[in-house]
């Protein structure tokens, strides 16, 4: 017996990729979203269609492990790194994955980490009070094996005292997440701001 | 008893919104928006909402020292700015806070003041008949202590003989203001196309 | 006895002014727009009002030497400029002027004329087969004397074997005219679109 | 006997060109698609028209040779390019041609190709299941003469291991193709946003 997929959670993601093509974010059938449904559900994009234009059909369901609740359907190929984020966060109720040109000319050229210093946007990351305060990125060399991946996002996580609410894949795009949808498109558009202020300034750290 | 918020006030701030959001000037749960109204009262958008969504709910009345009239409301952070301009130049009857990358970047750059000149689009300021004359707009650095950032605002319009309609805050946004909304968005328009050229163009004073 | 504005000389102002705000062509109250009308009339924007947004009371009509018909009512302040291009090309019949970064930015830069060559959107350009061919538009220094400007105007094309449909003034906007509104807007996106080559390319002429 | 046109096809190129219009790839009356159709026939774009506000009228119907079934219809200047795709290539169903201000610039500056390498997006071309691997987009001298264009480009064809599904013809934009309309806007998109980042890299191939 499956549990319905929720409506709520249907729409926070279709809206999502309304949103995130708006600013360019999406191109191709790159990005995928995600949302955590109780009971250790995931309900994430499928494979291979374009995120602007979502339907109802183009959202299914996985558990933390990545498996899909209709073996039929296929999740969108970065769905274990949902996961993983899912896992290590007990707060974490959305994850947005989009492909900006500011977060993708950025990731290629930065080294393992990406700072961030002196914007009033900062305070949309918690822990940060004020914009004196900065965040560091980190960035992670692209790989197409996803595990491997996500082995290597959890190796540095284990070495942080916090760990930001993102992280860049170089080449690939940038990973936010957050409470819910809507605070995960607001960090989201807090960060690509300031992307591309930087990519701008052409000062990067 | 309390005097009604009124609907031409509650139009105004959505709408806006909604035109600076078509230009990503108000990306997260950034910018704020106000309308003077009558007797002293100022109606302004509530904090920690996304600013081109906004709905009738999302705007407040606050008096000139930011005071809002139902308590269990919470004002944007910045309103004590807005009502700063409003105690100080009777003329103005709308202000608008944004955050455009022209504007965060180049307040970052700036020293003391950023002066624009040669551009038509300077006759959107007052007192300026021909793009021969120039502006130089007021840069401040950041706070968190609003407070004590309009203290900083007011010290340095009493050195000036004239004050423009707006000013800059360091990595954080402009401030503009005029007679009424729609000229406050002709304003702020002017002012961050003259910002995005400066941007453009390389040479900031 | 006044003649009537023509509903679809009404539709064609409002039109343009829609796709060149979508552009971000019009900021503020800039940019004025006209179509001939027969008898030497001449429909054209109002002043002051944002571009983006207009409604029919905000086009009325002049003579081929800017005096309105309703004497009540104030053209936009260019006009005299849209009156010199009908009256010097009888195949001229709508006229556009608007203010994009790119146009602003090369105008400061640029000399007395602006070149452009080697782009296929040359062909937008009457009497360029090719695009090996190039246009060298001209570059007036701005001006707040309308009539002066228009006799500079006027002094470049007495001088030139072809004359180009379309300037720039400087630091102000650019004029493009056609023998139609679409034709018009065709010839200002293509314009527009070398203009922005130009730009990111880093050399100008 | 005339087949009639089928409505997909129109749908999938009016679609198309109001997605490309919203990215500004087709401005004034640049860029033209089609669709291939059963039985020889291929469904394209009428010449002379703004892409972004097509209707049903403005496409109509040639052979692989690209004359017309209708002689008193015009087909776009380019479509011989098109044709040339569907003869060569069997698992062709859509092609787009556009112009950004990316493939602009970028045509014009380079060789007699252009490589991308290290992006995610790569994995929108067939034969790359890896962003390690590299495209290498072939780039043609404009002709005004598309016959001897299309030889040109056959040539070159001819003298390649592995012909990748696009190319860009200098200062004139690029051809992208796919087998169907969707999966080719896919592709563009991808194409695009790999130059643009090329192009802010400011190193290019």
């Amino acid at each position: 017996m499956t549990l319905p997929l929720p409506q709520p959670a249907i729409e926070a993601i279709i809206g999502a990729g309304r949103r995130m093509d708006r600013r360019n974010w999406v191109p191709a059938t790159a990005g995928n979203f995600s949302v955590r449904l109780p009971e250790g559900r995931v309900a994430v994009t499928r494979s291979g269609v374009h995120k602007g234009y979502l339907t109802p059909e183009a959202v299914m369901v996985v558990d933390l492990d990545g498996r899909p609740e209709d073996a039929a359907l296929r999740p969108s190929a970065e769905t274990l790194l949902h996961c993983g984020i899912y896992r290590r966060f007990a707060e974490a109720g959305a994850v947005l994955h989009g492909h900006s040109i500011a977060n993708t000319v950025l990731s290629r050229r930065a080294g393992e980490s990406l700072e961030l210093a002196g914007y009033e946007l900062l305070k949309a990351f918690p822990g940060l009070a004020t914009h004196d305060a900065s965040v560091a990125l980190p960035v992670f060399d692209n790989d197409q094996d996803i595990a491997r991946l996500q082995a290597a996002v959890e190796g540095r996580w284990a070495a942080m005292n916090v760990v930001p609410p993102g992280y860049l894949i170089r080449g690939h795009g940038v990973y936010v997440w957050a409470r819910d949808m809507e605070a995960a498109l607001a960090r989201l558009e807090a960060l690509e701001f300031m992307l591309e202020c930087e990519l701008l300034q052409g000062r990067i750290g």
